[in-house]
């Protein structure tokens, strides 16, 4: 094959199958075959926005990062693949120069090339180019499926095993079961969590969440008429204590919260229900679907407004952290804990298209099911003449 | 000496003299003579507001817990110190027992006996019983006064040197240049700070800053009509960055913020100054003097509200931590470092008064100012019988 | 009840049933039943050798720490516990006061009263006395020889998870597949290890280990003629990576090693053996029964010599780290992670007697077999009136 | 100038000036003109032994590692520095594609182009090659000479600012008094140390350790006759905690101690003088000049034997661990220091070399000092047309 079909972003709502030039690889360099991509939330933004926060669509770009494939080609320098190697996509190219990259901490790299971050295109595409250590081997008995889901596994793993330093026998609430959730709560039992604890305002969420990673789920109540914010933020802690038989402090408190959801009453809620001496984790950035459909009205701000409760972080002595994308390890990490069967990606892909229905698989994330109802976690795309049904 | 007068709150803006019964003390513990006591934020609040949070004053309580003294009497099994030595006084005793003391975060412990907090007496009396353990002896060359000044410090050391875990060669930034910013700013610089920047609203406590322990200052600009406090946040750290010359990262970037003002666009206005990966800790529990009078308002609230700008903490992957009292070790620190005469103490105390004009000094540490206009940062008043003239 | 049949080590090699006084508890205190004691190396070399390192065996001592019983009589200060509670024994009661109590590292402390270390007496007697906080409830379905298991488990977990930091997905080599050894194997497997790695001397504890908690096993070869120590070792550890695949860096290489065997090649071949920036843990103090009968020629010399290729660790930057007893936290996740089922403590209880016949159980330890034939991991004395029937 | 004067070892005890090419240099390089460089004892063994362990000369090499220079020409994608800029040079350029180059940790890095380490040329040239990011602008106040030393000094940053995680307020004990142990010493100075104690056999070198950066200096005995390694080694610590005033805990025991002169018995010693809890770390890799002469004859062992006292070790739960050359942050660190004048590098040069002059160095350093008698510290050979009085 010689063409490079490649699925770009042409302006707000406004997507189109191109041709693009095959890319060149440097030494250092591979040449990977596309062949499963996972849509984020952060895809559906750019093509329904154009933007997130200060990352603003200027010029045509091809869409996608979650994925897998197999390598085409290597550069002269390239020891450890070869062409052939199934492999999944790490997508974030750091500068390896600057402090941060030097210091082991690459997420935080002011020059990375992340793809499908303007003005970097993605890989929903033939081909993509990637630095060599940025491919992972996926073992025989792992799918190119499971390759694609790396990515938003690896979420979850910065944000649980590296921010939080989550260990075993801890206890965590996630509030917000959609996949970032999810897979927070596997990260979170594969590492021998007490309980985990999962927190959704849609109860279909909870369901899933059970039957997937959670120990227990708390559906929060509606606020009152005329409840300020943090005075419900106050109750529902309070209720969920209650109803869990969460405690500040001993073996039935909570060492670690992580904020899936992006709603600033669970942001306020972790403050209350972590321990003594606990840690916070947020880990969602842009607006949330808030369980039906994109909440658009805030995207672009940047600044989504929490108020917090500081007085409680202060006294308690509770840690807030912020954790983006994934860093030195968590690839490596997803990887183990997927092949070792301590993380099950399967059930997590609901809905699957051709690389020809790629609109498709957007207007279904979009809207949070596909037209027959069933509601979508992970949406994949097929690269080019890759059946659906080859996982 | 066989009597005790005691400094007594009453009721609300309600104080008196009593006699209490000389402390028995038990084989453990120590009965000191207190010689000098500061009068911390704290105090004041007790007093015109009879209560903190949920702490509430429900019988008469003596007031007071920043002391120094002479030991009187030490406990049948008491081995390191003996009457005649002069000490500082660490005042609150945990009960050593639970997972938090055991586990080296004692200040957590949720049944510490912390002096003048209710329901529990304070130090403004001739004799205080305490543990041994907590009785930290004053090498030759420090003044009780400097010993009655270890309390705030040991407030310092925990937020910067140990909740911040600030090491030589950071650039720290410190919101508020009341007592606790300062000793922030005054630990930081012991610990080799390369830069230590003092932010306050009024000029008078910047210069005192620059001439104490900052190597830079700032004044916040007003807000502007109709400007909401985030966005009078940013412009302020724009100005910030601006006029002292900040970075986002690399070596004019700010490696730990300390907020001692506790005025909400200081929090705001610290997310955005911190570096990438960058440590803020909020160290001000109760609603600040704001450089002039008490604001007396929010007293009681608990929950003051901050607006965080939570997109900016997250994709900085900024750390917050709340830095509560103090923990093992911090009293030790401080004793050891104005020993080594890495911190100067005695610029701090502006006024001082006997025993028996305690209800001035709690009016002029309100006041902020004593009648003669003399701005206050620490009015000290000394134990019956002990002249102030006697530092 | 009132009587208190002790067992007493009176002088090397002599050990006599005696009546002791029932002991009296303070308000902290409780009084327990003992029901369950496991028989220690230590315990055997106090009985033949009346000394380990520098504690000397200088008047009689009731022998026994590792056990487990139900609480007869609970202190009026004590909240948690009540009468009939069946309860694991955390044997050291520290001085809650010093620096390393504080500091949250109480296994240093230096006035520790360890059961059965000189001249403090153990528990292998009706009744114990012990502070409120060091009885850990028992779950229903845990059985009190796994109570008395806690013990030995809770060496394993400050090795493994508190010294060595051990995390999920790392791999693990252990020296020695004595009980200690097993166990750190043990918590590896619950920590969720890569790889657990055994090495041992003798054969059949190989088997033991692969069957118990082992993913792999290694049985050294033989020293040859004339080689010195540290050419074995080295030899040994080029031997072991061949054999099992074990590399320098990577996913195959090993992020822990611990040496629960005291020999001097355990230790020279672990240096070589841990990856680049690897840990190393000796957690063995005395010296071992090296897979036969128990080496006393060097008891009481405190400081067995082991030669170390320095230039090896430093280049690698290797951190090599002492592991002594257990600290804060350590039982409690003892008991949470056998409670959730992921260490089984039972296949490691091969032998069971009467407190009668407490002398059999100390020889058939030392003999490191039963007259049977059957090889010992550990022994178990039931306390007076129990049937060791009853587990 | 077009030529590049080099010199080169070109055999053991043979080196030579020769022409080399002028390297070309690639768009993330830079061209420096090599100014001053400092004679390293690992410079020395290369030439009289020709190898360092398992690092073989094995073909002509440039030898030189310790340098700064001046920027002759960049790169085209070289922003920060410029023609004309005054640079520290780091010599090791690592992969930054290894897992330890990504986590933080570049000194483990397998693939490390280390300057006059075989295969690979040093700095003792007109002109050397090097990655921008490894130069390191000079503050205009600190000179040339300085600027060579930034890596001695690195050594001594990353051993006791990283590997020890020294902190203000703590005590250390450096054993060798050689170059590295001295700006090991600097370093605790600058970072706050409580206490710095000198251990060195030669009273000479204690002297100056004395005036430049140690708090207290100790010397220790003699061996007697038949009293072996161990033994002595226990009653070098016994004297020196009675000589010095050391306790095992409290603030007279010793946190940190390392290792600068590769003696058995300090590695010994070290185990006994660091308190319970502390840390031991190994800095210094081939056999040092043992403060008269290279002790050659253990050179090419690559593994010198050092018995350890591991009971003690265990016991004391102390961490040992080894410090190989610097990483991330380290020669940033070392640069501020002395920028701020809390580290003064000025004392340390004691000999100076025209760049002709260069086997003079060599052999003043190899003797300990100079012809005059002048005991050597560090000889610095300015580069071609360069003068030596041009500090
Ligand atoms: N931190 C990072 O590095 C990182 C990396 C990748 C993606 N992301 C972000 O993650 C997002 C995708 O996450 P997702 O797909 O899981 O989102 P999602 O919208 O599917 O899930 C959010 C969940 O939160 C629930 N929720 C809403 N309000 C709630 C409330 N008040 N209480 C409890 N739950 C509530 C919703 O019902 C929903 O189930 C993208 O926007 C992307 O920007 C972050
Ligand atoms: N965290 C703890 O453990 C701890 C311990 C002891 C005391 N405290 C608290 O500390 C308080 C005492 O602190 P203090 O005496 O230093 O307070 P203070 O009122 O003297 O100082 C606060 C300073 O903040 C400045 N400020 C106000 N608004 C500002 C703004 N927008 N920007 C910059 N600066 C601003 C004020 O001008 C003032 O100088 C007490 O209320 C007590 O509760 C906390
Ligand atoms: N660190 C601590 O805090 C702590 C706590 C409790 C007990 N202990 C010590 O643990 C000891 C009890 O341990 P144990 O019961 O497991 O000992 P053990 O003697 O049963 O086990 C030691 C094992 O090491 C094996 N071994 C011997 N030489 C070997 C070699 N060269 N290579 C590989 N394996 C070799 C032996 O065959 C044996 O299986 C007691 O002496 C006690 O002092 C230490
Ligand atoms: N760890 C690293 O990354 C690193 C980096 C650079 C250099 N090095 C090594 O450092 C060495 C250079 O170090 P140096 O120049 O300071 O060495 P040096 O020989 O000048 O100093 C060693 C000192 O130790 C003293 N000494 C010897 N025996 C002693 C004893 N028993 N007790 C106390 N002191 C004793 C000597 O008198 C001497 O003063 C080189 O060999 C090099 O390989 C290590
Ligand atoms: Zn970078
Ligand atoms: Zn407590
Ligand atoms: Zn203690
Ligand atoms: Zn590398």
């Amino acid at each position: 094959m010689s063409d490079n079909p490649s699925f770009v972003l042409q302006a707000i709502n406004k997507v189109e199958y191109e041709q693009r030039p095959i890319p060149e690889i440097s030494g250092d360099e591979v040449l990977v075959e596309v062949k499963k991509t996972g849509i984020c939330g952060s895809d559906v933004h750019y093509w329904v926005a154009g933007r997130i926060g200060s990352f603003v669509v200027e010029k045509p770009m091809v869409l996608g990062h979650e994925s897998s494939g197999v390598v085409n080609k290597v550069g002269s320098k390239v020891k450890n693949l070869k062409a052939g190697d199934r492999v999944a996509l790490e997508p974030g190219a750091t500068c390896r120069v600057c402090d941060d990259c030097k210091k082991g901490r690459y997420e935080l790299c002011p020059d990375i090339i992340f793809a499908a971050t303007p003005p970097y295109d993605g890989t929903l595409a033939r081909y993509y180019r990637i630095p060599a250590d940025l491919c992972y081997k996926l073992p025989d008995h792992l799918s190119l499926e499971d390759g694609a889901m790396m990515e938003p596994l690896s979420v979850g793993i910065h944000s649980v095993a590296n921010t939080a330093g989550f260990r075993t026998n801890q206890s965590i609430v996630v509030f917000g079961a959609g996949p970032v959730g999810l897979l927070c709560m596997a990260v979170a039992k594969a590492l021998g969590a007490s309980r985990v604890i999962a927190v959704d305002i849609v109860p279909s969420r909870l369901e899933f969440a059970k039957s997937y990673a959670a120990t227990e789920t708390y559906l929060p109540p509606k606020p009152n008429e005329g409840e300020s914010q943090l005075k419900y933020s106050e109750r529902n802690a309070r209720t969920m204590q209650e109803q869990l038989g969460i405690d500040e402090r001993g073996p039935r408190a909570i060492d670690v919260v992580i904020d899936a959801s992006g709603a600033a009453v669970s942001i306020q809620t972790a403050v209350h229900i972590a321990r003594h001496g606990g840690t916070f984790v947020q880990v969602l950035v842009t607006p949330s679907r808030n369980g039906k459909q994109l909440t658009l009205l805030k995207v672009g701000m940047g600044n989504p407004e929490v108020t917090l409760p500081i007085t409680q972080l202060l006294v308690k002595e509770v840690t807030l952290k912020g954790s983006f994308r994934y860093g030195p390890g968590d690839y490596a990490l997803a990887i183990a804990l997927v092949s070792q069967g301590k993380i099950d990606l399967k059930p997590l892909v609901t809905h699957r298209f051709k690389f020809e229905q790629a609109v498709e698989a957007f207007e279904t994330t979009k809207a949070g099911k596909s037209p027959d109802g069933k509601p979508v976690i992970k949406a994949v795309i097929s690269g080019p003449d890759v059946s659906p049904d080859d996982h």
